[in-house]
């Protein structure tokens, strides 16, 4: 199951902490700036959806980190959206850095309508869009990963 | 012009940098967590100016640093609200540990409509809680407060 | 399993987002409060084990949300420290407001020396403490917990 | 006083709150990032200093907001650093979105050794660097800018 997308995020200072290494909780925001940006490409937007009146609130989210991020460091973060089915949606993330695998990690989202908050399905411009954006040429072979995690 | 409100802070891990002390980003949710606790003892609150379709910008902002506070240290907020004019407010803020003066800062905010961002005056009812606020007689002596800074 | 400590924390304006609720990466932060609050309560606290030269980052955190936590909401935060094992530790945690179970998670943690980043036991004093803490009697029945969520 | 350097910073979600704008502290995380991306460019980098057990922290920051910024905008950040003396500096910044300028600040910086916190003078290298830099030929016309705001 490759990568079709990534996106570069440098460590901020701000995201930093006193054991002198990225903040875990900086991870999560990565995560979603990654996933902004890959909607972005693929599907008209994070913001589209929004003016539609559809939010995607992160339901369940999990990370695993194997190496610390440091400051002004350059990292990869890739994303992918699949297991779409109604009105729920995983994503998948590796953050690397020069080859490294730093963390990985997975989020499931629901999509609701974002005054009401009830769950809605996901519309088919945006399911078709995801299904091509996973399925385009461009592949990011997962072989050049590090190996140090196992995705789940 | 004396201080008749102050607030707890601790210094959380998450608001340290790598530098080993509080990001100096943090102050300014420190300020705003202080404001908010002012105005919930003194004037039904932040969410009821919010319920009401009035949001409270922050126009500008400045902080004056003098002493790092570190993870874990326990703060105190000092927080007063002056110099209401029409749509316009102003307030000031002192950070102590333990009598020493870490830093102070003031802001002003403007009063707006939630929706169409345009400014409005302040309620009478918030105006007359805030001086009632700033007039009451279990004012915090300023001159127990540490000389290192002059606030402006 | 009951949890044997608990700590508030108020939402923050500056941690909610602009669906209105907080942001999800909030909850990190919040865990890692009460986190801190616990072993200040039961174990000489976090900064007792950072002047030992000993950090504990994060290896993995999982968290479900099951509704949304709003600005100014008065949250408990829930927290237990179980299964520690060599170099490695377990925290679980529940997020509540007024009794409603908003969300749920856990995270492992390493026990390194800050300098060198390498794995190191976590100290006699450490455990015993929190092995006291859990058996304590002021337990908080699990029972009157929501059970909206299951804890893994 | 033109500008030389400015950065591009998109609007994280994380970044914004439930006034459905960019959180007021999240301007001097940009800032931050400017004055890092702005040293990496010119001068070695922050980490460079940082290696030379060089701190410069922030003894005072100010920021006069004009509009808000909104998720996932586009903005450009100007910075600049200038009145260089003993172990101080200052910069400035603008934040722009499409040639709209939204906000502006200035932030005074010491410079101290990491470990003591003492005050240590710019080295020469460093203040060179910046000379350097403040005087190349590529600079960005102020005219250029909007006139919203003056800069102090």
């Amino acid at each position: 199951m490759p990568f079709h997308f990534s996106t570069e995020v440098i460590v901020r200072f701000a995201e930093t902490d006193a054991a002198g290494v990225a903040h875990h909780s900086a991870y999560l925001v990565w995560f979603e700036a990654a996933r902004v940006a890959y909607l972005a490409e693929h599907a008209g937007g994070y913001q589209a959806l929004r003016d539609k009146g559809i939010e995607s609130p992160v339901v369940e989210i999990s990370v695993r980190y194997f190496s610390p991020a440091r400051f002004d460091d350059k990292l990869r973060v890739y994303a992918r959206v699949f297991d779409i089915r109604g009105a729920r949606f995983r994503c998948q993330y590796v953050v690397e850095r020069d080859g490294e695998r730093l963390a990985e990690g997975s989020s499931l989202h629901a999509l609701v309508d974002a005054r009401t908050f009830r769950p809605t399905r996901m519309p088919a411009w945006l399911r078709e869009a995801i299904r091509e954006a996973e399925s385009n040429n461009s592949s990011i072979d997962e072989s050049q990963l590090s190996r140090k995690g196992l995705m789940r």
